[in-house]
Formats: C-alpha cells, sequence, structure tokens
C-alpha cells in the first residue's frame, strides 16, 4: 500500500461527473493540466478525503478524453469508496485495460504501441524496460509501416495490370517484383528472428542448473542470485521440485532454474532422463552443466539440438590454484573445446574432457563448440567470466539498443503468417502465375502486418489484447 | 502493481534535481499546480520512461516545500529506477512518513493532524476513515488546544499571584479556581473516555465467537462474513488455530475471532480454560456464546468483567418456527435476560436459562443483562437484530458523527498524564497549598496536553510517530 493512490475518470463527462463528488475550484472550469487541492465528498456529504485532482482536457490526456485523475491517500478503502461515488454520480467502473484501449480508439496510439504501455508496466528488467520503450515511441510500428507500404507499392503495380488483364499486358517488371519482395520477406524473417531472444530478453532469460548431486549447483545458484544485489524472488506457479528464481545481471533479467533433488536415484545419475528435468531443458535458453573435476560426469545425450551449453568446473579453489591465478583474464581462462558435431549426436561430454585444446571464446562458430568455465563459488573465481558470458548469449543475434525487437507471441504469428504469404508471392511471381492469385497472397501479406498495428482490428482481438492489461490502466 | 506509480520529490532543490532527468517543459519554471507530459530519462540518455510531472511550488505544497510528483508506469522495476535517477541527481531516498513530518516541521499541520493522515491512509471502514477524517480536519486540535488555553488561564492568575508572593495577596478566587480546574478535567476525561472504542472502531471491533463445537460457529461466521460483501480478509500473524476474519457492517469494521477447534478434547468443553481462547478474550470488545437449545452449554464463569456479550441460540428454525413468525421485530426477538450480577461473580448462564422474562434491549443498563438473540444461519432468521445490536455495542458511548474520539494510543497516555496532573491541582486548591506548587502540576498538565498537537514535541517523539508512516507519505 502506497501513501498516495491515483483514481482516474475518463470519458465526456468526466468534468462534470467529478464535480458532482468535489468540494474545491469546479473541475468542469479548470484549465488543462492543472492540479487542484480539495474534498472528495462520501454521500453524507461529508468529507471522505482531502484530494488532489489534475484535470486533463479533451485531446490532451491519454485516454484523448477529457480525464480527470484523483490522488487520493492510499487506503484500500478509500479508493474502493472514491470509485464507488463516482459510480453513484454517473461512471462505470474500467475494465482491465479500458484507458488504454479507448487511447487507440481515439488514435492516441496504434495498437503496438498500446501493447507496449502494458510491456511497460510489467517491465522487470532495463532490457525488458528498453523494448517496452522502443516500441512505446513507435520505432516498431513505423518499420512496420515501411514494410507495408512497400508492399501496397508492388500490389498497386500488380492490381494495375489486372485493370487491363484483358488485354494481356505486364506492365510490372516480375523480376524486379520478386526482388522487391524477396527483400521486404527478409526484413519481416530478420524481425521474426529476434522473437527468441526478444521474449527471452523480456520475460527472464531461462538458464537450467544441472548436474550431478553435490556438484555445487545450489551454491552456485545462491552465489549468482547474492551477487546483483536484484530482486530476487521464487516464481509463483512452479513446480515445486524446481528452484526457480530470477536475478538481474547487466540490466538483463535471468530465471534460473535449479534441477537439484530431481535425481535421487543413483541409477539416473547419467543422464538427465527424468521427465521434469526434460521439460525443463525444452523450455531453457541456456544450459550450465555442473561438473566436479574429482567426481566427472557425463553431459547427458538428450540436451535439445542448439542448446547454448556452458559447462562449469566447480571447486576450482580446491585443487587447482595454478589455474586460479593464472586465468585471471577472461580469454584465458574460458576454454571452448571443439566438438565436431552437436551435443546430442555424440556423447559430447566425452570430448569435452578428452580434448585439451584451448580456443578463445570469442571463435566465430561458438554454437559448435563447448565451452568450459572453471569456478568456484568460495573464492567467486571464474564469476565475472561466467556472467559476461551468460549477458552475451542472451543478447546474441540481438543489438537491443539499436535493433528493433519482437517481444509478443501476437506480433510474431502475425509475422510469420506474412512471410508464408509472401513465400506464396513468391513462388507465383517464379512460376508465372496469373497477377490475380498473386494480388490475393499479397492482400494476405499486408493484412497480416497490419493487424500488428491495428490497421486491420477484428473486435475480438481488440478484446483479447485489452483483457491482459490491469484495471487502471 | 497499479497501472501508474507516484514518485514524490520534496525539497528545496527539487526541481533542479528534476530537470536533471526530465525531458520537456523545464519543471524549474513551471508555475505551480500544473502538469507536463514528457520523459524520464535513464543515465545513458535514452527513455526510462513517458511520464506526467506535477509541479507544486514552495508553500503550496503538502510539505510546503517545492515538490515535484512523476506519475510513472506502475513496473516496480521503473519505480526503484526513477528513484535511482533522482538519488544520482542529488536526491536522498525519503525516510518513512518524511513528507508528512517535513510538512508538520514546516508548520503546514499541526501533530495530531500529521498522526491522522496515517490514519487515514490506514482506514480500513467508514468509521475509521470518519474518525481520521475529523481529525486530519483539525477538529481534534482545536479542542485540545481550547483546554489548553483555559488551563493557561488558570496558571496565568496563579501566576500572577507568585509575582506578588512576597506581598502574600490571593488574586484568584480559589473555588472558581478549582471549578474552572474541574470542568477541564472532566471535559479531558470525556476525551480518554472514549479511546477504547475509538481503537476499536480504528483497528476493527473484535468480537470473538465461542461455544460448544457443532453450536453452528462456522456456519455462523461465514455468514457474517459473506452477508455484508466487505472485504474478507485472513489476518495475517494470527495464531494458525484461531481464525479471524474482517469484515464492515454498517461502516464499522468488525473482526470475528472463531475460536473453533480449541476444545478438541471432551473433558474441556464446559470451560474456556484453554489458554488461547482466554487470551482471545481479554482482547475481546464482544462476545458470542452460542448454544444450541437442544444440546445447550453453560456460559464460561471466567469471561473478563465488563465484556459486553450476547448470547445466541442457534438453530432457531428447526424446532421454533412459531418464534421465527413472532419474532421479526427487532424488540420481541431480542430477548435480554436480568442477571443480579457480573458474569464473574456467578454462574451467570444458569441464570440466563433459567429466567424467563423478557426485557427490552433498550433497558437503561445493558451491562447488568444477558441478551439472548435466536438466530438461524440456515434462514438467516435473527441476523438483522444482531448486526444491528453488533454495531450499537461498538458505537456505545461514543457518537463517531459529532463526538470527537480519541483513537491514538499516544494521545490516550497524554490525556491520562494531564488527568494526574489536574488531579493534583485540584487537591492543592482544595487544601490551600502554596500557590507555586499548584502552578507547577498545572504547568506539567499543560505540558502534556502539548504534546499531542506538538507545541511541545521532543525530537525521539517525532521519530517515533512519524516512523509508523509507510514509505512516500
Amino acid at each position: 500500500m502506497g501513501g498516495i493512490a491515483v483514481v482516474r475518470l475518463s470519458g465526456p463527462d468526466a468534468f462534470a461527473i467529478a464535480d458532482k463528488i468535489w468540494q474545491g475550484t469546479p473541475l468542469s472550469n479548470a484549465s488543462s493540466h492543472t492540479a487542484h487541492l480539495g474534498i472528495i465528498t462520501d454521500s453524507d456529504g461529508d468529507m471522505l478525503d482531502q484530494a488532489v485532482a489534475t484535470v486533463f482536457a479533451e485531446n490532451r490526456s491519454f485516454t484523448g478524453e477529457p480525464t480527470v485523475e484523483f490522488s487520493v491517500h492510499g487506503s484500500r478503502w478509500i479508493q474502493r469508496r472514491v470509485v464507488e461515488r463516482l459510480i453513484e454520480a454517473g461512471a462505470s467502473a474500467a475494465g482491465a485495460g479500458e484507458f488504454t484501449q479507448r487511447a487507440f480508439l481515439n488514435g492516441r496510439l496504434d495498437l503496438a504501441q498500446a501493447e507496449a504501455v502494458a510491456d511497460m508496466i510489467a517491465a522487470s528488467s532495463k532490457a525488458s524496460q528498453r523494448l517496452a520503450a522502443t516500441q512505446m515511441k513507435g520505432n516498431f510500428s513505423r518499420r512496420l509501416n515501411q514494410l507495408r507500404d512497400s508492399m501496397i507499392d508492388i500490389a498497386s503495380l500488380l492490381e494495375l495490370e489486372l485493370d487491363f488483364s484483358e488485354e494481356d499486358v505486364e506492365f510490372a517488371d516480375r523480376s524486379r517484383l520478386l526482388e522487391m519482395t524477396r527483400s521486404t520477406r527478409d526484413e519481416i524473417a530478420r524481425l521474426a528472428d529476434s522473437f527468441h531472444a526478444g521474449r527471452a530478453l523480456k520475460e527472464g532469460v531461462a538458464v537450467v542448473i544441472a548436474g550431478k548431486p553435490n556438484a555445487g549447483k545450489s551454491t552456485l545458484l545462491n552465489h549468482l542470485l547474492q551477487d546483483d544485489k536484484a530482486i530476487v524472488s521464487d516464481i509463483a506457479g512452479t513446480t515445486r521440485d524446481i528452484i526457480e528464481d530470477t536475478t538481474e545481471i547487466n540490466g538483463i533479467l535471468f530465471r534460473f532454474i535449479d534441477t537439484a533433488g530431481i535425481r535421487e536415484s543413483d541409477d539416473h545419475i547419467e543422464r538427465i532422463g527424468v521427465d521434469r528435468a526434460r521439460q525443463a531443458l525444452t523450455k531453457a535458453d541456456i544450459l550450465l552443466w555442473l561438473t566436479d573435476p574429482n567426481d566427472p560426469a557425463e553431459l547427458p545425450t538428450d540436451i535439445p539440438e542448439g542448446l547454448p551449453t556452458l559447462i562449469l568446473e566447480t571447486k576450482a579453489d580446491c585443487n587447482e590454484p595454478a589455474v586460479q591465478a593464472k586465468s585471471a583474464g577472461a580469454s584465458e581462462q574460458a576454454k571452448s573445446v571443439e566438438a565436431a558435431m552437436q551435443a546430442k549426436s555424440v556423447k559430447a561430454s566425452k570430448q569435452a574432457k578428452s580434448v585439451e585444446a584451448s580456443i578463445p571464446t570469442s571463435s566465430s562458430n561458438p554454437e559448435k563448440h563447448l565451452e568450459i568455465i572453471k569456478i568456484s563459488a568460495k573464492t567467486g573465481f571464474g564469476f565475472p567470466i561466467l556472467l559476461k558470458r551468460l549477458t552475451e548469449i542472451a543478447e546474441s543475434g540481438t543489438d537491443t539498443t539499436t535493433e528493433l525487437i519482437v517481444t509478443n507471441a501476437r506480433h510474431y504469428e502475425s509475422l510469420m503468417r506474412a512471410i508464408e504469404s509472401l513465400k506464396r508471392v513468391e513462388q507465383s511471381l517464379t512460376e508465372g502465375l496469373p497477377a490475380d492469385l498473386t494480388a490475393q497472397d499479397l492482400r494476405e501479406a499486408i493484412h497480416h502486418l497490419g493487424t500488428i498495428t491495428g490497421a486491420i482490428t477484428p473486435a475480438d482481438l481488440l478484446q483479447t489484447i485489452f483483457s491482459r492489461f490491469c484495471i487502471g490502466k
């Protein structure tokens, strides 16, 4: 409970309704963007609360409608009562996301921007805030509109041809159209590709910590979480046996998933075959495999293809003090081991142990290596490089400072549908199919991009989008 | 998490500091009570959030200092980051209650009013809100100042006498002084007397529900809580075995304490001798004793003296349909049973059952009666009168609409000390003791009243008072 709570009233009659429960300067006569101290009255005419009312005129408010924001004392009882009083005076209770929906309907922001408002409210790290801010500023929408415009250009050329179809003319240069379509599709594919990383950055990069019991998993987890003094919390709703904790490292939210306790039976130590661990792995963005050099464990064979994996040799303080001194530099310590194929196809862990060659982290094909990092939770040895590599992997393929990144599953789906339509357009153009078929596919692609910014918005889609907002926004 | 969070910045440099993280109309140049849309920047110069900043000039703000209130998106991460940015720009984090403390130190409100702000934020019912509102408006302080003034009048008469003490004159009419003192003490005593009811109204009137197992305690509780559609919640920190729930009835917050489950052993059914139940009873404001006429239970002998008690005969639907029809009127149904002495001194429950005479609720000495109310949780029979009686008992001795009511333990203590001092003054005056002794006691009484409004405020007292506020107020 805060000291102050804000109750927002928006709509054509906002000022008249507000004045019914207000003692002070009449809000109907107040200038836009002015704040007024006054009294909110209860139904018996007595003071319900002393409050500050801030007035926003039509077309100058968040929703675009006349708006009053009451700053009242933070008591939940008072908040409820003020809302009840406003309802008695003729207002109705706002649904989830209703203010933002009105802002969209009144043309104050497009759909992608409106969705960014919800992301902003939910932002839990620097990365997620930055992604929401970029989208809220409309950069993403502008790029989509540019892409949409170039598709409309292609379409207009094709449509022109259709108008003269009886004369069997070909106005558009087919190979040029094909090139334009391909370049547009490439661009959309790049946006779609950013979705996996983008969603991880928004919701937290899932890092699964696995390894033999006593390899030091819990110690590592505690160290990671304490080290950054960030918000650390249990995530509700996770399986009790799997401990999940979040922390912000270098501006990125990580969800560390400790799979400890799921391999109690000794028979199963060598494999991650247990259902829950496998399930955790399918959702993982990064795997940390802990192994104690004195009691080495093989990397399981059933790791999902392409899952970035770091092998952590724990207890580096106990038996290798020389390495500790030698490995102060990052490139020195982070050893990557060349593995000819994916972890899935061979017993990669055996190779990791047998190959001694040290390859710097900055290798051009990092996904084909198995990196080994020596760490010691006791001395903190190895942690700087571990945190650096986690951040690099989380951001790989995306540059959050300059690039546009897709974080929204709805947007991703629309982009993928647009790509499918464009592929059909390319096929039609290549095979010289009739222009009307091609134009139809192109129109579909344009439609799919349009649903992202709200140029095309079925009512039920709006319903779905705004219902995930919180009340009051 | 709300859609909007308010970050408040107050102090002489507020505008200059705010402008360091602000892109938009410079807040230093803005007029008081104006709101401005702009951007809060992060340390990298990028947008941290789009926000509305409202500006309050010196002497026109809550604290009396230049103040900026940023309305930012509700994300906890963004809130934290905005505060961090302001600290980087030269601000310091506000302590609990620091804004209200500054308001007090700058003479914007007196101490009793400042404490009422905390009560307002914590208000959880109509009654607690009304008590806080009255105190915030300064009615309580005004009455205290009047009382203080009349004591100062008495003191000045006495002091005048002291100035001429060598001449052995008596300027003041002693019997008139005595009368003035007595009338002041009576008034203070009336205020102090309101404390028990006042605290109950503020924190919730504690109603202990007790009786034999299967007497219908849980059913009653559920009925009471559902009936009023009010905030219902478990109270954290209570003993697991005692279920506590709060609900608002007729504007008053009640805390119903179900002692079910503490008397599992059959040997102990007849007495509330179990420690926990007894402990609950010592904190109770009202006791509801449930008894099933088919399986009657005696009222325990160790009920605290003077505890208002209602005996509820449950299952009134099953065996007495006639009564149900007959008893629609309140005075008809609420039977009070004359008991010659306190519940404590005799086995009152035996009397309650043996005496058949019906005495109306409005009897002039309700504390000498044991009221019986017949109820049926099944049909709802008897509940209107039960709720009415609970409200009446909670408000007994206080009129929350017109009277001043003491709700604060600190105020109560000061009033009691003032009363003690005034008693000594009366004794001195009666016994004709020297004027300087009398004047000393009078000064003490004046001092104690002064601590309530803050006319006299030791630093450590301020510390204690404001530390119970929430951060941000």
